[in-house]
């Protein structure tokens, strides 16, 4: 009985230490990510009870990604197994001002981006389960990823589960003109919609004079039952005022940013769809405080090194109540 | 012919490396610390001759622990070993905003969480010794912490000593309620009392208007020489522009902040307690220099790593005297 | 259901790098460790659904150890949370002939010390059980934890379990006296019985002039259905040729050992145990194939930084069937 | 001008610290490796002018590669480059007996891997070098490699270099029978061939009751002018008392090995290859020297943490005339 | 055939990892730098062919500094060797506000610090090169590298090649007295001078009201072709706006600056000149575009560990073009 | 009240981790060592009061040095400071078979080279002390340096201190004909002679058949008390049996080598002198207890990272009590 199920590409992660520039490194290190098994990651340590589930290939890399899913708590038994393929990597190197973070993808021919529909069976996976997540780097994975993603999609939906879609553009995938033609016809399973403002207008084609028709607009297109724009792709939060804004049932609903110190704003958005679906699923559909467990979630994340939101539920409810402090906690 | 004796628990500080939380770590950097501990380093860096009394369990974390205290210059003769009772340890996980710095203790049934009136033999000690120095944080290891630290401090006050006490008040140890019963008939010994805002107020229960009113009542409630008012208990000297003030004579003594960048916040108070020491001891009662020498020593402690402040007397007087500059110096 | 349950205290493990001595290091590697944890680990690796029993406080430490559990697939729903005590520690320094390995413990007071029966429900951990484990040092633990292991072993025996014990003898936790005058009465319970010659002389206060006959007088004397002898208490399996011997049903089984090269020796003897009951509850009660497969899991575990044996059953298997290569697997 | 060039893959070599197993470790050491490029940088150090040729990816990994190769003095600028394709990566698990080091490669679809004929310009590469030096694991790395092989030898055949190959027969990439199949009709071009006692009789089916035989019918069977048996493909140099033999000339040379304390021996084989030929070569053909070379910096090798040789030819050739000592240099 | 010579002193460089102080530390991080060499490296890497000419102790600090340049593509054939003196080393202390960065130098008798005349055969080197490049540290190293500098700066200008200049006073080599005294005569030999706006007015003595006037002045009183004045010695472009300007052909141009994060800032200022360099040589006179690479090549280095500039020609016109984002790169 | 005084000088050492070469080394490890300190460390750790003698430059590294032979518990209040010259240094580089380990000194032009005589105000060091060591190195470190030996030993001989030589010849710092000619002059002072058994007869050209006739003709030669043959430079102890022998009041005396595994060998021989002059000097001269003592603390160095002997009295005794052990302590 899981609370939320979550599919996508989990890969190792390499990063040069304190800011190294990657070609300079001499050591590498270790870390796991991939967008869906970090939303599966906050939700569970939030409170859900979550499954995640990609194709990895059976190697000391491939368990370690398992190893480390399960040390979440999060349920890997419907992970697949191949003696084929390899295990995707990607390497982030930090950087500081005016340099940039950059990834740099080592994920081509990898198990997952070689799934095939059929190969999860989704009714086995779906069984007793409350919700589904997915963003749109799956289908950019490949040919027969897209097939997959729209399975598993359609499964969810005929299931009856609450359906979660980031957009989650990367444009080291596709191009923002592919993106479009294959995510249109996939928002119809989708409830809840989590996009970054320039997601919004390049991807989903979705103008507007300001954040809230987009978000109206957005609804209205597709239907969904809550549309979300995050306000600053590379971390949600960061320096203007607003962090997101969600439309649902006619609202508007805003968050605030909080002050942050970036120390890896890798994972900071699936930090926030993991702690929006706990909050919105444990609360039956509370909007306003999906969306502010979200932001703070987010907004911790940032201080965390890793993908992975290494948060209490303590700690996301204490910052939305007492707000940023700089007092040592002894 | 000891300038300063200070009396406390000392501990191994362990931290996960570079905002690592410390349920991901998978090391640890090993410091060590206690805030009496770091009074007397400050002290005997700045150029007191000073003893640092502790009780210390013989092991080689016992030994670490002395080892350091030596290699700062301080002296260890007087520490008191046993074979029992363990030694205390604290994990320290530096924040980034807006995730705060998080102190996590683990020191009962430490050997000086178990010191007894009358185990140290106070008389030697204090034989040729000038100052005493002690704070809130001792007499809340323990019930019998509070009766040794009352034995220490009528010991100094009857050996004629300079006795200054530092409330330190820690919640994790004891409420300010638990606090304010315990400390408030300690205070008759006391010389100079050093007391966050917050401290003067939830603890000493104090009130006032103003900051100056508040360290004007301290004195004239307890009887104190100095009564020195810090502003932040988190670091002195961040963001508001005062850092310190002091009550002596019937004037007041400011002294205002300098940009600091932190690096680690933990031991700023007790450098500031240190360099006030050294400068009030040996200018015989400057209070408007020692001020000025604290709130410097205080700052520079933020830019190094651990509870011990490696800087220098020339460091702090240079800083004193030219302010803060980004120029590499060579 | 799980085929295997142990009970006992989980760790945290410091180790300085490197043959590092305690007193000199300056950092420490984090670990994870505890007899009955170990012996869960080895066995849910190479087949087993095994379930983790201890108490445990719930903060970061603790969190770590419940993570890492469960992060090699062993459960962990049935450890007990508690606001109360202290996650326990041990630091582990690594010798270089002449100096030996040694390990300071810093577990006093800790949550599984102060275990008391009645906390653990076994009817529901037995429920669907079919063997148990716990070694001599649980009850080591303290007064309550003598009468807590009490509790299992009867309960597990009552459950009709198969219940498997190691001496595992720890002078830093009592003497053989003390240990003699505690395990005897538990003996009772017992199927499986490991010990090193020295365990069961000393502690079991068996006598006799060879390996065989106080094997086989062990069982005897108990009434168990298996008696271990393993050969050194430091490795099992160095220098001398025999590793391991079993006494069952009337005949001896013998396993050899295999050349080592010592990476670290902790968790060897908890590898041999788990991978013994590994083989004998999936083979119904093979006592031959279960010594070869302990003897090789436990060679194996000295070739492996940490007390947990990250190696597979293909490795063992491999290592049953074509012995020890130099050959580097490319 | 190159004394000698060399073709083959260049990898990013990336191993768990100390003992650690790949699926247990929390970071990676970066070194680079590669047959052909570890025997390029050997035969540099000890003096030749080398060049090595393989194609690569334009990204930090790649760049990390040429600029590593250029460190050593080999010459980079027969390099390709392409946008393309991936950096091949390898992972090296060091063991301790019972467990030996483990290769995990992962090395489908690099750049090398998809070299085709016509793409290096072996006309301008070969313009005035005297050397060429290939291994089988080119060829091995996909079928137009094994083309791209074919035309690098013909070529420096016509340019009428001195051919030099090293079977280096690797299980992962392909089996003996493939090996023996594509591997033979390249043996025309070669004058000196190195192989393990192992390649010769499984890949290149010459079989012998000693090893002077096999190296004997190893020219008659294909006219090389130098055929060497190295006698352990796993250092060459441990344990027993050969280390490896030459057939030249109607003649046996031989020479024997070095007591060694393994660190690493991935590349040991290439330091012979390396220094063999830098004897070879610089010596105009005397055998018997270049044999003890190439044993002494095999031996030296092992010494030293990654695939490369970090010797120097003082170090070779004081290892040569004194024998091994355990004396401090000071 | 050389775009650019430069000629200076190489020294391992030691780092104490994040923010220690020297006095703390346990390990050291190795660079290398000297302001010639990293000159070298960033015109290298942004694509002029350069070469490097000092001189080194042949011992292993000696090959790696050779090595290091050579990885960076910078030719190494005209550096001497000898088997006297020392390798210089410095360490280098980086502050957090409100200490300083602190450079200790340890380079007095090192072989560089030894040059004497004609030792570097210079109409070799100069035979078809186009530039030279030399910085006031390296007359700074005593009295023999004071004519040593004169006698390359003469015959850089006796065979007509762009000579360029870097003030760069250090005042733990000499007094700005020392300096003056030393400079002055040389500048006779110099095109292209760059000078911090305390340089030009301490040690050239060149007063003026505004940048501009100082500039304008330099040109008049020295004949330089271009003369620049950049603002901030500790790293050019912090916080003021202004970065650096250049009087040329009675014109004045001036380039603004980026927001920085700094890391690292040493070496900044010869990312500047290096930039600058290839700029202008590659586009045959542009000062402006010149400038505007300088500047950007000098804030990108701020964020890199080390003296060297590790970033790409690519990522500099990227810095130009787009100005700077925290977008993560994916 | 100094037991034991010594004199020399103390470097900072640098050592690439776990067997790198210094070439390719991208960190080094910070450790202290000089022949004189270690002496009086393992002299003190064992019981001994003892003080340190030497002249360091008052920067970051001579107060690392001072600090760190302070926390071993050595005296450090007569060591010289000054403001000139450098702090010395040294490489360790580790090697394993067949390389062996290489130190590369860069000591030229320190503070302790450059002492001279009447710096140290010797009548006040030997004011109240008992014995005083010194080596072969001091005089070895230069001209004056020879001379300020002299004096101290001719002091220390005025004062009726018992005075102890060890030869430590290093081939780095001169030949072993300078040393015979400028140590055999210093022999008149010296009681207690320690050398291995190539110093005895390279430097002090003392022939004998075997090693007791060496023993027994230096003592006659030179009039010592006690002559010390210690078997092997590179570590006193390693595999053949005699670890070392005196002779002493007619008699020879023996002790037997332990068993090692070298982590470390340097420093094995200082440990061995710090430990012989404790037992000599706390037993009232009982040489054959020393001998055992001296062994047995050089046998534990092996085991330790870095020069100092940090070992306890306990486990000395308790080697020489039980012998090597391989169980864990625990």
């Amino acid at each position: 009985v899981f609370d939320l199920v979550t599919f996508g590409e989990a890969m190792i992660r390499l990063s040069p230490p304190y800011f190294s520039r990657l070609e300079q490194s001499t050591s590498l290190d270790i870390y796991i990510g991939g967008a869906e098994l970090n939303v599966a990651v906050t939700a569970n340590r939030l409170g859900l009870k979550t499954s995640f589930v990609t194709r990895l290939t059976q190697n000391p890399l491939g368990s370690m990604l398992a190893n480390k899913v399960r040390e979440q708590g999060v349920d890997t038994s419907h992970i697949l197994w191949t003696e084929e393929d390899r295990v995707g990597l990607y390497f982030v190197e930090h950087g500081a001002l005016p340099r940039a973070d950059t990834v740099l993808y080592d994920r081509a021919g990898s198990a997952m981006a070689r799934i095939k529909p059929r190969m999860v069976v989704w009714d086995d996976v779906f069984a007793s389960a409350k919700a589904f997540h997915v963003t749109g780097i799956t289908p950019a994975l490949g040919r027969n990823a897209v097939e997959a993603t729209e399975e598993a999609l359609r499964k969810a939906k005929e299931a009856d589960l609450l359906v979660s879609f980031d957009v989650n553009y990367r444009s080291r995938l596709w191009t923002t003109r592919q993106a479009h033609r294959i995510l249109t016809p996939l928002m119809k399973y989708v409830d809840i919609l989590i996009a970054t403002h320039e997601d919004a207008v390049q991807v989903l084609q979705i103008k507007g004079k300001t954040y809230e028709e987009i978000a109206r607009k957005l609804v209205q297109s597709f239907g969904f039952k809550v549309a979300i724009i995050t306000l600053d792709s590379t971390g949600i939060i960061y320096r203007r005022n607003l962090a997101a804004m969600a439309f649902h049932g006619g609202h508007i609903y805003k968050a605030n940013k909080y002050k942050v110190q970036v120390v890896d704003r890798i994972g900071a958005g699936d930090a926030f769809a993991g702690a929006f679906l706990y909050t919105y699923i444990s609360s039956r559909g509370d909007v306003e405080k999906a969306l502010k467990y979200g932001v703070a979630a987010s907004a911790l994340k940032h201080s965390v090194p890793g993908d992975i939101n290494w948060c209490t539920k303590e700690e996301v409810e204490k910052l939305i109540v007492t707000g940023v402090s700089r007092r040592v906690n002894r």
